[in-house]
């Protein structure tokens, strides 16, 4: 293996000690050089190429954990070429699991994280030091209009970040340009009256070439922040969206959740390594099934030191009850975004007082702990 | 909902008779508006966003098969958010599979599926009436001078398409260019020798705009076809590139096996819509655990007539040996394309040879069928 800092992968393997050995080194080739081991004849395949079992141990829970150490060349330092080297063709395998990468420092660099990481996010909304807040306008099939007067009455509760609904596109009902407009006026609005002018966060979804458009005139009409799904769109496509932003970007977990990943792997290094600002991600005490240490896992994977990044903002979401909220806060901490969705909508005529409530119970939670 | 023909889904509800109704009905909000029950109020949001219910039924299996019925509308026609309605957030959810998707008429054009489809593949290679051959070149490591070496060699075997291997991106090795440059050169070599001028496949991989410069560079220097991995560049991606593309695309399954989706609907239905003209996929007989009858189902969606669209080649591939060569043939029949990679390297000193039984045992097949 030549000088350069290999990329780690680890993985779970469900099978026995007998075929532990030989089941990661077939994982190696599989994931490099893809033949027979009596094809692999070439100095350079053998030295420079092909994957390494690195370590291998049993795994309490059953199974063995495999590390694989990948020469980064493999990877062309391409964010696509990357993936297929970390799960491509073993994500094919039913006994393989995905359970942990790091990248190494060339790797990382290249990639090169998040762009405005926690401090550009805070930043962005102009609050330090404690927890920040978030909602979404929705549901789908709602005008523009009554989209952005959702959004101006978000804003005059007091929430932080107003974010389009991630189903929210290019639709008949609220085509995108119009609804990012009317959104970003609406807050105007209620920030005159106020003083408190939150940050709205449209959507980008779509092929590379409508998403370039789209998010080149959310930034020209003053959006300062945006969000994407980087399983829907692909990745490599949201890592090209990171690089170009001039703005923080949220990614949405949409489409995600059927990957053999550890949580913390997909959500918190993943999402971080090729640019999300901030990653939303199904907490515990939401609609998804998460257990607290999964997201315990994620939220620290997104803000520890690591690899040179900036650390990234954990946003606990999927239907989180107004009432979690305060015990939202004390579980994440301030570094982190609470997303409360559908809950604050759940009384027509009293939405205002509900964000309302939502915004005090996190400050004053904050404030306690 | 509204009279435009809807989008169709099918999935599987790990749940019991007590609770498949509810379940299915969260579903379809889940899909679609995103909120509670209670927050559906408006008109235009219940009759003409949301997703509906429309049959249900217990699955002999266990469980209950659930169609679901989306308005276009929710689509906005588009690639990303296609998928989004298709299994976005229920992917997250794991009592739910995608079994099944019917796009109706209209979603079906706006995608537009396969641009060469079988008829364009057979052309590129100039052959009729019996399945095609196809192999890789490979391992990642290789010089460009090895690589194109190999793809002389298996011209002049008679192979009808010479693929990169998924694995070969823009490396230090064989940089992509220099790749594609010498193995169209070598082939050209080869077919003044014997007349037999197989399609060489460069494999385009990375971000979109790496992509798009990839894919022009590999028209303009006469590549025949290309091929890309759908999952590993995002679908919307993928997408684009098959929209721009003058010459028939394979898609390759890395990254794809990770979802909760039956393959048919995966490799066979979605990336026939989202214009594969072959579809690679694990086959039995390789090194992937795939049964028959899931291979039968995808390489049936890839041909049958479907929503308008062009048929799709169906090429059984993942390690098949050369002695199964051809009772695969009998098993996929003439619309197939064979892909046997590694196995025609087993021995250094006659990967010629090899290649010829490999070539001459699929042409018999096709003769004794």
């Amino acid at each position: 293996m030549s000088a350069r800092e290999p990329l780690r992968v680890v993985y779970h393997l469900a099978v026995d000690a007998a075929r532990a050995e030989a089941r990661a080194e077939v994982l190696a080739r599989e994931q490099t050089v893809e033949v027979p081991r009596a094809v692999v004849r070439d100095a350079i395949v053998r030295g420079e190429a092909l994957g390494r079992v690195e370590a291998l141990r049993e795994d309490p829970g059953g199974g063995f954990r495999a590390t694989l150490a990948y020469p980064i060349g493999a990877t062309g330092l391409d964010p696509a070429q990357l993936l297929n080297v970390v799960f491509g063709n073993s994500s094919l395998h039913a006994d393989v699991r995905c359970l942990d990468l790091e990248p190494g420092a060339e790797l990382a660099s290249a990639l090169g994280g998040p762009r405005f990481g926690i401090a550009g996010l805070r930043a962005a909304a102009g609050v330090a030091g404690r927890p920040l807040t978030c909602t979404a306008i929705k549901p789908m099939g709602l005008s523009t209009a009554a989209l952005a007067s959702l959004a101006g009455c978000f804003a005059r509760a007091g929430v932080d970040f107003v974010k389009d609904d991630h189903g929210l596109a290019d639709q008949p009902w609220s085509p995108f340009r119009e609804r990012v407009a009317a959104c970003l006026a609406a807050i105007a609005r209620a920030a005159e009256e106020t003083g408190h002018r939150p940050v709205y966060v449209p959507n980008l979804i779509g092929t590379p070439e409508r998403m370039r458009d789209a998010q080149r005139f959310a930034e020209d009409a003053g959006a300062r922040a945006v969000m994407a799904s980087p399983m829907l769109v692909g990745l490599p496509a949201f890592w090209e969206l990171c690089r170009r932003s001039s703005v923080p970007v949220l990614a949405h977990p949409a489409f995600a959740g059927t990957l053999r990943f550890a949580p913390e792997a997909l959500f918190g290094k993943l999402f971080r390594l090729y640019g999300a600002d901030a990653a939303i991600f199904v907490s515990f005490g939401s609609r998804f099934a998460q257990g607290e240490d999964a997201c315990r896992a994620v939220a620290e994977a997104l803000r520890r030191p690591w690899a040179g990044l900036r650390p990234a903002l954990p946003v606990p979401a999927g239907g989180i009850e107004l009432a979690s909220a305060s015990k939202l806060v004390e579980f994440y901490g301030s570094d982190a975004m609470l997303l409360v969705g559908g809950d604050l909508q759940l009384e027509a005529d009293r939405v205002l007082e509900r964000s309302r409530d939502f915004v005090r119970s996190v400050h004053a939670a904050a404030a306690r702990a």
